[in-house]
């Protein structure tokens, strides 16, 4: 099945270089197209570095670029032909089967609700990922989007994540935890705690109770729900977590003859375990709770990071079921939105 | 100098077994003496192990014990006898230099509050620890003492943080960080953003702005400021992901011949990978505001965990101007009370 991806090629710390660059790389094996937004006195130069590749992108010149300090209520209203803007609109229309963008999180939440609408019964979309963990992979979310969450947000988050999570996961029934922390009831504030019992009192999903920050990686729920600043928080926490060891354990092998030979022996090792953790192997999330699909890719990240992003929106996109997804979240928001 | 410290027997998950067991440890090549609070008649028979060291426990009985899942205010009012508050008690009747619990952390910090009384200046006080990053060590901190935060009280944080700063990383003007979603002045929610304006008109201290999770293993400020849940949530995400990373790591190595055979070559050298990451090196967090010295092990230790938290507490005791500290901070604190 072919369709068109439409990039926000302006967003992110090292736009448009390695929006173009990553798109390049997705396309191996690939067959869907782009639909690129941004300046082409500065893509064009980028694009001509890779002339095989050139007739899968179709470039929509614009100059407005929303940075990454703009305020949201700028990015919305001052500027109508952004980047960005346009990139989502492009799904809105019809002309993409999903967007991507490395731009300014707050600002691409902003005008993706705008543009996509918000499913029947969600008030808040949330930023939902997948996670390596020592039994495969779990869900967090919120990791951005929401600074400040009710508990009713969060209750929302779940079902998003529930319904999320039985078609990325394939599990009938994803376990859900809530992040807090401490695992006793007691634990926490009133928002996690009346999001708790609301979370009891829902029969279609199976709510494990609260975990805490350890479980994310331990994978003790396939889904974990959070506020949006702890979520983000605990990402980045996470990424400089694998940083920081991989450093270590570098020093640690080059402090002895024997720890680097032993690193020589096992350098094929070494890579592997290097992927593993990379972060940019686990670049792209999604905006659940949308009409469309838009996938955030960090905004730092270099052309390997920016390229798996665009892979998990064309798999969303690729995804028959997709609008599934969305149904079915509709579906169960609208029931509880009556049995609350 | 030699000086008694207070330990809470029952408190944590594994007590009284590593509580004893880590205080044994804790005794090598050192110069003080326990106090110990709790039920003798399991503590005795644990003790009876290690009949070299029993003249430097000095046990008082005490059968209530406050649990994890006790509401604070039950562990406070209801109890009056536990083990925790008479081991708390021994530092404030000067019978102990300071006091190490593995216990409820809500609990441990109330009774602390009201048994050794917060600073001059300060509503509450919070929890900070020393973590390892790519540059030394940062302290990081309120870890879980409080689960709310007005920007006053990050404000009093990072007054606190920098006094303890200062001596503990021994820099004239330790930087400070406040932990956001994003370094940009309009990240985050009103808490933060009020909190760095206030930090920035404080001469005394070095803001150095919004950080982000990643900075905290990055080193990128010597402090950390956050509040009490965000705090809890990154550390605990730090411990996962060690755990994760280390998996990620054999399991890469076990994959071939020679990752197997590079492993054995380098084994010290994984050895000293091993120690650097293990979290229980890094137990022992500081109850920073109070008159006393009360140090916090993480619940679910060890016996080598309990002992560098008894480490952490025994240097600070050991330390002669740890007087100092607090009266810094005291005028610190008063100073700023008119300033802002």
């Amino acid at each position: 099945m072919t369709f068109v991806l439409s990039l926000d090629a302006m967003g992110g710390d090292y736009a448009p270089q390695i929006v173009i660059e990553g798109a390049v790389l997705a396309l191996a094996n690939a067959d869907f197209s782009y639909l690129v937004f941004g300046d082409e006195r500065v893509i064009r130069p980028i694009l001509a570095n890779y002339p095989k590749y050139q007739h899968a992108f179709h470039l929509v010149h614009t100059t407005e670029v929303i940075t990454n300090d703009m305020k949201v209520a700028m990015a919305i209203r001052g500027l109508r032909t952004s980047s960005m803007r346009l990139s989502i609109e492009a799904v809105a229309k019809g002309d993409a089967a999903a967007v991507i963008s490395a731009g300014n999180t707050g600002a691409y939440m902003a005008l993706s609700k705008l543009q996509l609408k918000t499913l029947e019964g969600i008030d808040r979309p949330a930023i939902a990922r997948a996670m390596p963990t020592l039994k495969g992979r779990s869900i967090v979310m919120d990791l951005g989007a929401n600074i400040e969450c009710t508990s009713q947000d969060l209750v929302q988050f779940a079902i998003m994540g529930h319904v999320f999570g039985q078609r990325l996961l394939e599990k009938e029934r994803p376990s859900i935890g809530l992040l807090n922390v401490g695992t006793e009831d007691t634990k926490g504030n009133m928002i996690v705690q009346d999001a708790a019992q609301s979370l009891k009192n829902i029969p279609h999903i199976n709510f494990y109770g609260f975990v805490e920050g350890d479980d994310i990686t331990a994978g003790t729920t396939d889904i974990i729900i959070t506020d949006g600043f702890t979520g983000n928080v605990a990402l980045k926490t996470l990424e400089g977590a694998a940083k920081l060891i991989q450093k270590m354990l570098q020093d640690s092998l080059k402090q002895s003859w024997r720890g680097k030979l032993g690193y020589l022996v096992a350098k094929p090792a070494f890579q592997q375990f290097k992927n593993y953790i990379d972060p940019r192997l686990y670049n792209g999330a999604i905006f659940l709770g949308l009409k469309g699909i838009a996938v955030k890719s960090h905004g730092g990240t270099d052309a390997v990071g920016f390229a798996n992003a665009i892979r998990v929106a064309a798999s969303l996109a690729a995804d028959a079921a997709s609008g599934q997804i969305a149904s079915d979240m509709e579906n169960l928001l609208t029931k509880e939105k009556f049995a609350l």
